[in-house]
């Protein structure tokens, strides 16, 4: 990693793509996430660096994993969370109120939102009205551009680096949002993808369109051992109920593809298996206890990276 | 504004109606909020008057702005929070626990209590069985005098004095509660009220009963544009749903006050408009870029105001 | 109460059943308890122990009662909190994920998990997984050990010594978690039983026999002055609606011993009467105001064991 000491070109900015980022302003989110874990392994309190700052986590969608990993990286800085964890249901907008009225409304509250919600464009909306950062924790099938920077921190950090590997993306391809905004941000680094997928559910044309505009080398696969065989990086992500309307297209989907022990030991030595999670039943339980697990580890770098998110935009390093 | 430095009359009292508090009272209190104003211009943070202490929001409703911006002033003073955003479904209200149980669990936890219930009353009992001071966030169709002291600020801040104003009340006047708390705040600095609204929706009896017996003078018209021709400022409401038996009713009466920017600059030059929020209709998007829209910088002033009713009534100032 | 300086032997452990204590190790929580009280009592403010530490209450069932305290015993003590107050509706256990897969994400975000669950030993399977200390509290019908350590410390404090004791049960002995805890917990200091109750919710045989096995004296009768007439200390419990297959056997039974001030004047002179709270109607209104009513003192020493328990799992004392 580059070292790039104070350079921080996030302050005041809005988080909502992650195509909004070059690659040297990622690496230096990356960078400030890294610095940010070896203070809290040395001596680990207090980090009062947005003392008196308050966040705001505005959840339209429960997301249990994101709103609390936000919270902790906003705690473990010293700032304060005010937070709306199922804001359909509860908020204003139960009485009819727009994103616009309620972006005016919490910018009064807090010094940074961060925002999750089911309609695609919502973050943009929200922003657009907001006089304080938006951090984009999600809009439908949108983005989620600090999912995709966390997916690059682990890469780097259990890998060594973000050049020249090869990521094998497994799965829903064709309704997963973070595998979408993370060949984007992989094609920085010059990845080579491997898109593992049967037919039906495989990566959008347009995102391949895009992939092929960038130069990136990618292979489809439906057969999970071959695309395997020569990855660094397996990403494997859950086929979500959710995005079904017909039952049995999940059922007959749901099951196709199981990493167990066993396949991680037939793949490529020192593969890593990564998940967004939360996981079903896509990645046995015999392989938490393989070093080649890293979605664990994924959670845990979360909170470094979502720290360094905060404390950029609040200018605060 | 008059510097009545260190002077707070409100140590250890609840806030349960604005008819508690004498002139001076209230004034006091929209001079402490002046300060944290001018104290968060300057140097921003921290502002640790109430590190250690725990402030409870208990809502039995949902409210989201109410809750959020209480919680907001709690951070900003550097106090904790604990909260039950949804008390009604989630807490021992459900097992059949009273208003007056639950007082003397919270007073347990907490150094404040701030209260929504639906039903009218219910602040008063729960601060006849606290011994920590609690603060009425809303209490049906009854009092919110949190609501009413951050109108008086706007109204101060952005008039530069709260005397000698002709204030116009829009909407539904009938059942909307901060209208009630609001004419008879202003009837202590002597304002002159020009209530516009529907005659089914006009404002009850009693409450012109009691401005009559204050010397309030007053004129009641449908007319919009009559109404707002002297006013100084120009308060309007929303035509709530839930307060119609009828749905027919609601729709009768929900778009019949639209204020949009031709009707402001029709108005008295300099008016100010002004609504408690959330909107949904009777305020056009046009009107928010206008200098006349105060609404949303009276969503920032309730922080400042909530500050300084936490300080005042916990003693740290 | 023995002076029990800096003598810790909780740091890094699991809460998860009385049963795993020691009598000395429960008498080191306790006096903790006493050292945070007396110590609040003085210089109120702040108490910075867990300065930066986050603690994470995860609340599968509400239980407003003891998240509070939980919470508002983080604070007291400097530390933050992140919260699901309704994980089993908004978090990814609706998505499928496994207590053991939340736990190794919760422990990536806070230093110390507070859980309550509907199933029996859920709290042992989110402690197996997480590498941060697990405190239960509540597995279902199984254990609630803060519960347990808070009546401990309430006879104490109230009694002034936890040895040589009669202690009154009364209600549902048969599902009722926090009496079954207590009784194994006050065998520790050789208290004396009076189990009142009627048949049908007579303490459970495998109870009863662990009592006799470790010596304990215990009578059991249907009749509550006959069972109040020795007691030093009564413990009254409700007769909880959700434990009932059958609507009818609630009825019969809810009403069947209610304590009034009469009941009171009429037992043993300065007994103290307890309660886990909330109660419904089994003590009368003109209870509260006698010096025998404890349980809501009770509430308020919940918070001090609490800090305890946090600040000796935490290493922190």
């Amino acid at each position: 990693m580059k070292p790039i000491q104070s350079y921080n070109p996030l302050v005041g900015r809005d988080v909502l793509s992650i195509a909004d980022f070059t690659k040297d302003e990622i690496s230096a989110v990356l960078a400030q996430a890294a610095r940010f874990e070896s203070r809290l392994m040395q001596d680990r309190w207090p980090l009062q660096l947005l003392s008196g700052r308050i966040c705001a986590t505005v959840f339209y969608e429960p997301s249990t994993r994101t709103r609390l990993s936000f919270e902790s990286a906003m705690h473990r800085l010293g700032g304060s969370v005010i937070s709306v964890a199922d804001a359909l249901q509860s908020s204003s907008a139960v009485k009819g109120e727009t994103i616009y009225d309620s972006a005016r409304m919490i910018e009064c509250y807090a010094d940074v939102i961060v925002q999750r919600h089911p309609a695609v464009g919502s973050a943009h909306d929200m922003a657009d009205a907001s006089s304080v950062p938006v951090i984009n924790a999600g809009d439908g099938t949108g983005e989620h551009p600090s999912q995709a920077m966390l997916d690059l921190f682990t890469i780097e950090h259990e890998r060594g680096s973000l050049e020249g590997l090869t990521v094998a993306m497994v799965g829903d391809l064709k309704n997963g949002r973070t595998v979408h905004s993370l060949s984007q941000a992989l094609a920085m680094w010059g990845a080579e993808l491997v898109l593992v997928s049967p037919p039906p559910l495989s990566m959008p044309e347009d995102v391949l369109d895009d992939l092929s505009a960038r130069g990136v080398r990618f292979t489809q696969t439906q057969d999970l051992c071959e695309g395997l065989a020569r990855a660094d990086v397996a990403y494997i992500t859950r086929v979500q109920k959710e995005r079904f309307e017909d039952p049995a297209d999940y059922l007959r989907f749901k099951g196709l593809y199981v990493i167990d022990a066993q396949t991680v030991r037939a793949a490529k030595e020192g593969m890593i298996v990564m998940h967004p999670l939360p996981r079903v039943d896509e990645i046995a339980r015999d392989v938490d206890d393989l070093p080649n697990a890293a979605y664990f580890r994924q959670a845990r770098y979360a909170v470094f990276v979502r720290m360094a998110l905060l404390a950029m935009v609040l200018g605060a390093v």
